[in-house]
């Protein structure tokens, strides 16, 4: 069995706006780790599983060379580039075809993990344990497998993973997965930390191939399909038409278009500190913060502030930053652009990223 | 008799970081037009009043050169330069004497208006006609002559007039000083408004030399003396000797060193629109709102706020700015830095300033 890792990289730049860019999205940036961007980082956990040379990054195609260009310890055609946009299902799809080509296996013989480069995770050794069970019970079981995390809070920013009885022969702490459950409300939230038994869908799946596709003739027979004629096309060096048949693909994410209709799925519990550094005020989960509660990254000035989050980013360093007397904000600041937004709001700044947009802004 | 109007520009421009920078100060910002400076505009009203050759700019030393090099219509040598800071007395006895020296006349013959460089004035026709009669007040009467601006809300920012009888030949208009208040707390503002006869202290002052050397020989006579003792140096090529005599005066602001011990001062009323630009929150009085009563300068991306002030100023428009979500907040972006401060706390720019002074920064 030919074990094989996939790390999903192909964020708009949007969240982390100003300091992430279309050409120069989150994953690139140190968020939170100054010496190594979060890429880098996914990379490396990823390596530590299957080894550098089994490790593939998936991206847009557009980011591809931005990311060869950042240096990585990826060959350059261990970086995949999409086409187009066509979600999480287009990309696993797209990643499959293109792994399976590459390595020129049978999809029994491979078995996949995938990751997304834009996690952070506190607690490593746990983390790849959790891996290698995930992947272990991939391999030996004729189903799909997440990774739930523990909830440490009744977050309502993820989707939660219901599970049910352990899985006989699937090894220790592998369960079976009774439910998906979209974002919750703060009540439902609630009563799911209190209740026990559900998990934060993590967005890491571990399957083998040939899984992953009967599955998929299953739940949504044109990916099956789709990822057939990809990995023909790829083979007979035929790029345009790959590209073809993944456009054709309809934007849908892996939860929706598969896991959630899968005859069997099965989650492993993980028990280390994770984020999906979502948007900015997931600095603050990440960052140790002042004895008011504020978390800076480039030395700001901080003036009678309670729990901002204010970031003079990499390359403002020309500019001084003041912020006195608010609380809760978000400020970041970049050569590119200025963002202030409440921190209970950082999502916004995908508005903001929209308005700057229509009128045509250099600065996205 | 010889009028003559002087511009105090002496400001540090610390009120207006980061647009405003030490060797920048606000005076020479177009904030309310975007065409000319504010100190351009105070020259300007000047001018109509005594004409170009006439007026003159007192303004530290550091900041000649600057405003020299930012164009007036003023020759170089209407542009003094206080050799250091002694505050607003020590500002006019020097522009006094440098004056007096430069015009070889009688104090006697010289009648000074004073204007600061601050100032939004919004109907320059009340504005030119109040001047006149204070102008006129001046060489008429034996007396100090202020402008009090008729208050329309009960600003406890300003220092306030309390003004008594006409004057008998003042000509119209012209009414005696009853006494000097200080800046009033919320509750005697209230009753100032209320009651009125009450004025701000607009920092606009009319006088003969002659008159003005003697009140300060009663109430402050080391300030009569430097002045005598300034101009003598200066007519006598000695700069030095000037500067020691400048800098021997102590720290005192015109209110405080003569103003409210004069034996006798005038007022007239001026009811023209006044702002005297004292802090970021006066661009609010100066420029048009949008319907949520958001005021913006360099076109940021203002989404769902509610009475900010948002500037994206000069040599920042590489930079994209979006606000989003916030009441009555202080936004200021310039290639140098980056202000958020609270409306309502606009005044605390200086204790950035203070900040980044300490920390030694280059962006001042």
């Amino acid at each position: 069995m030919q074990r094989v890792m996939v790390i999903m990289a192909g964020g708009s730049g949007q969240r982390f706006w100003p300091l992430s860019r279309e050409r120069h999205p989150k994953q690139l940036l140190r968020l939170a780790d100054p010496d190594r961007s979060m890429l880098e980082q996914a990379i490396d956990r990823a390596a530590g599983l299957v080894g550098p040379d089994r490790v593939f990054v998936v991206t847009g195609r557009h980011l591809v060379e931005p990311i060869r260009a950042a240096g990585t310890v990826l060959s350059p055609a261990q970086i995949l580039g999409e086409p187009c946009r066509r979600n999480t299902a287009g990309c696993l799809v797209y990643a499959a075809a293109a792994i399976q080509t590459a390595l020129g296996a049978a999809a029994d013989d491979i078995v996949l993990g995938v990751l997304t480069a834009d996690h952070r995770i506190l607690d490593p050794a746990a983390f790849q344990a959790t891996l290698a069970a995930a992947m272990g019970a991939a391999e030996a079981q004729d189903a799909l497998v997440t990774i739930g995390i523990e909830p440490t809070r009744p977050e309502t920013g993820y989707g939660y993973i219901e599970a049910g009885a352990p899985v006989t022969g699937g090894g220790p702490g592998v369960l079976a997965v009774r439910r998906f459950h979209e974002k919750p409300n703060a009540e439902a939230a609630a009563r799911y930390l209190a209740q026990g038994g559900f998990y934060w869908n993590s967005g890491m799946f571990f399957w083998r191939l040939s899984v992953f596709l009967d599955e998929f003739a299953q739940a949504a027979p044109p990916y099956a399909q789709a990822c057939r004629e990809i990995a023909a096309a790829l083979a007979c060096g035929d790029p345009a038409a790959a590209d073809a048949a993944f456009a054709a693909l309809p934007d849908r994410s892996i939860d929706y278009a598969l896991m959630e209709k899968a005859r069997r799925v099965l989650v492993v519990p993980g028990h280390f500190a994770w984020d999906d550094m979502g948007s900015w005020d997931a600095l603050e989960r990440s960052l140790p913060a002042d004895e008011r509660g504020n978390v800076a990254m480039g030395a700001p000035v901080l003036i009678d502030c309670d729990g901002c989050i204010v970031v003079n980013g990499p390359g403002a360093a020309g500019m001084a930053v003041a912020v006195v007397g608010v609380r809760n904000l978000v400020v970041v600041v970049s050569p590119d652009g200025v963002l202030v937004v409440p921190k209970a709001q950082a999502q916004r700044v995908k508005e903001a990223v929209d308005a700057l947009r229509q009128r045509g802004s250099a600065q996205l």
